[in-house]
């Protein structure tokens, strides 16, 4: 049972009483394509609406150039990251039945339950499910990065800091969270994914062979550029002029770009041997296929400049 | 003899004195490969220096964001359109010999003469060459957006506003700001290349029926979209607040999108069968290919509207 849920009456609500004119409608790529029909359900009810072109990667990456432009701004799809005055979220979840998890068993009994912020909302329920299948699970609260119990971002693991759990069990869809939340923990991870009810334990051994792959290049590599984001939640320029000033230490020269969206396209004129990437550490993990030249994260450009062993090798988080 | 001339020890000239420790450096993209030789020209100095890895298509784009993050933003390659503290232009001019002019041969004798921004500074030599050749030449400044006499723009050719010439000289690279000046001007168009010498009447009929065929299109599409660009000479809001309220009135409805650089990448997620650009004019006519759907400008969205005739067929431009 698939539904998905993005509550636009309540949005018309939050706006009342208000002084709103003109909206901004920020979208994912992903819902792009839903646009005209939003901005034509608040042209219906008299409210100005300006929608952002610009591509958008999560709560992390607000259309500040726009909020300038509006009297409010729509952030749709995405949990809040950011308590900002006249940004509304508007989030969407999919929608998905405990029972579902009857056929999840797990050789552990102490579980630790995380899922991406679309399924997280009904951790509590399947929390619930799982311990009236006889197993222990924790479900705790994480960085203020994240808003609820159990959610993990692409950079940000911390619902599992300091877990006592056997075992990870992941709600949702795709391999990167888990895969993070394997390297994070360090413990077994399970994914079980409750749309198309796939059930499996997480690898993450190619994932880190090709890693090594990267890191190997980069060290063989001339010079280097540290990759800056200008996006409000991804920004970390303190990080790079310091990764900047150990590299030098060390012997090693690397120029600092400041940019907005990381991309293939971005980079094309530059002719560096290589990137650490500071903004999304998805982009480095994900995209890297899209790139000739090796993306780093900050702990791989680390281990590069000798300060971290291979063995200490960890997820890049943004806390 | 083609040179090209930017001076960085004129920048450092002007940063004695100011209390500068960190600077940002903006390239356009054709330039980004000399970002590492420039960033390390001024760490030799003892300067900090973050680059700007955004795409930078002319002075109309400068990147305010990096401006907030250090003490002096150096724009290199374009001539100022905008003054403001802590920016320092850095021109780059292309050298070339006013002799090579002997060779132009034009039927008219009162010719206005035009340039691109790398030309247009030694255009004052080329008028006194030409008149010595018995040519009558109109040499006319333009609007504030143009510094130097005979500049143009791909958005401006106020520099031939009341002209009085019969024909147009234009000297530098390409075809694009010619037909521009065609368009414009109404006046036969004449380009000489000093690179490669090459002299040739300018043609506008292709070019004409190119954008014909994408204004027939986008009349027989469903919904559009105006484009609205974030840059700070390229953001014309009010014209496409104005244009919707008109396209409204008729009886057409159309979004308006934000955003920072336009892109078949940065629109491949919406599903518009149309857009109208307000950003940079040189969008919807150069990279007219790169689209699969129109990308019209604000005069031929009025073509669209009913509201100017083909007769009245007129250049997109920014003042």
């Amino acid at each position: 049972m698939r539904k998905r849920k993005m509550n636009l009456e309540e949005v018309l609500e939050k706006l009342k009483g208000k002084n709103v004119k003109r909206i901004g409608i920020q979208l994912p790529d992903g819902l792009k394509y839903k646009s005209e029909q939003i901005a034509e359900f608040f042209e219906s009810k008299g409210y100005e609406v300006i929608i952002s072109g610009s591509h958008c990667y999560g709560a992390c990456d607000l259309d500040l150039d726009l909020l300038k432009e509006v009297d409010v701004l729509l952030h749709l799809a995405h949990t809040s990251i950011f308590e900002l005055e006249n940004v509304i979220y508007v989030p969407y979840y999919v929608d998905y039945d405990v029972e579902d998890f009857e056929d999840v068993e797990i050789e552990e009994k102490k579980i630790a339950l995380i899922a991406s912020a679309q399924y997280a909302w009904k951790l509590p329920e399947v929390k619930e499910f799982l311990e009236s299948k006889g197993y222990e699970v924790e479900l705790k609260t994480g960085s203020k990065r994240v808003k609820m119990p159990g959610q993990v971002l692409g950079c940000n693991y911390t619902v599992l800091r300091n877990s006592k759990a056997e075992a990870v069990l992941f709600v949702g869809d795709g391999l990167f969270h888990p895969i993070g939340a394997k390297i994070y923990s360090k413990k077994k991870v399970y994914r079980f994914c409750p749309l198309d009810k796939e059930f499996e334990e997480v690898k993450v051994d190619d994932f880190l062979k090709r890693r090594y792959l990267s890191i190997s290049k980069a060290l063989n590599a001339e010079k280097g550029a540290i990759i800056v984001s200008k996006k409000i939640g991804q920004k970390r320029l303190g990080l790079a002029l310091s990764l900047k000033r150990k590299a030098k230490e060390r012997g090693r020269s690397v120029e600092i770009i400041y940019l907005d969206d990381l991309s293939p396209q971005v980079l094309e004129n530059f002719l560096y041997g290589y990137y650490v990437n500071t903004a999304c550490p998805r982009i480095s993990y994900d995209d890297i296929d899209l790139y000739s030249v090796p993306i780093l994260t900050p702990q791989e450009f680390e281990i590069t400049l000798g300060l971290r062993d291979w063995e200490n090798y960890e997820v890049d988080e943004i806390l």
